[in-house]
């Protein structure tokens, strides 16, 4: 398995480059002494600044009331290598176990929450809940990030994009038109 | 280029599959008598029933006023085979141009809203404005896709998938983990 366990600090305002793509992402929390990861799909950059991010955390998932009442989590960015903890992790309840241990995934402490990174994926960006307004009626959550670290190599990491039915589109591979883009952001 | 003009219904519950994944997407749109066509990167998956997708369509889009005033758009999915169109319709404004016949696209009549559908599309997801109350503070629109058609070949369109800096990330193989889903949805 690639070592992404040492990784630099990251800008906030542009961890767009890693999430507008779409990946499905792990978001790892803590709440009530225990911590817990699930697997996320349904995210959206919101804006550069402050960086925010809106997701969908249904009330359905053990990590839903952990992350209201702590106010905080972690978004994991994983690469393919780990599309077996991803599938695993989004078919498990963390009311029932602990999915780190059950699944070799580390706990790292964050620099500004309370949450645990989780040291195998790419990159970890540490979110404070920045609104919750929607939650009620959506189960959306909007989150500021407040702290990110990425690994350095590869460039572009391999992502898994989930398409339900148990099946993942892959991305890696990229195509540059930035000679096309008038004001580059 | 591949012929998308021939497309077939599909279940507007499970636009997911396509949207998901996380695709760069043109958005059209029709109001005061001009049609438009945006690029958008901001999306996510809100609900399977009622079928919601929310976005950013920034306040700076000649897009923007034109959706708020209609109600209505068309979020059409591009394969790689339209990236200097997707990125050409990103970096101009339709109060400038028609971008329908500045990038040789053609406009199809939708199903339910007066939004054109774009043809060179794999697919076409109609969509009516469903809640407008994140707008004034995030550009935030929360559509529901009341119609839907998609084209049958390829099954796994090569999509592309925006990091910003005029780079697409591309996206179409794909890796099955059906057997470890539980519940598959």
């Amino acid at each position: 398995m690639a070592d992404f366990a040492k990784k630099v600090p990251y800008p906030v305002g542009q961890v767009r480059h890693y999430l507008e793509p779409g990946p499905v992402v792990l978001v790892s929390s803590q709440a009530h002494g225990r911590s817990n990861i699930m697997s996320m799909g349904w995210h959206t950059i919101l804006a550069f600044s402050p960086s925010l991010i809106g997701c969908v955390i249904a009330s359905a998932n053990h990590s839903h009331r952990m992350i209201r009442d702590s106010g905080e989590c972690v978004i994991n960015l994983p690469t393919t290598e780990l599309v077996d903890q991803v599938a695993k992790i989004g078919n498990v309840s963390g009311a029932d176990i602990d999915k780190f241990a059950a699944f070799g995934l580390t706990r790292l402490p964050a620099n500004k929450v309370q949450a645990p990174l989780i040291a195998e994926c790419y990159a970890n960006f540490e979110c404070r809940l920045y609104d919750d307004a929607m939650i009620d009626k959506y189960d959306y959550f909007i989150f500021e990030v407040v702290d990110a670290q990425v690994a350095t190599r590869p460039a572009h990491p391999e992502t898994l994009h989930y398409t339900g039915d148990g099946v993942f589109m892959v991305s890696g591979k990229t195509i540059s038109r930035r000679a096309l883009f008038t004001k580059v952001s």
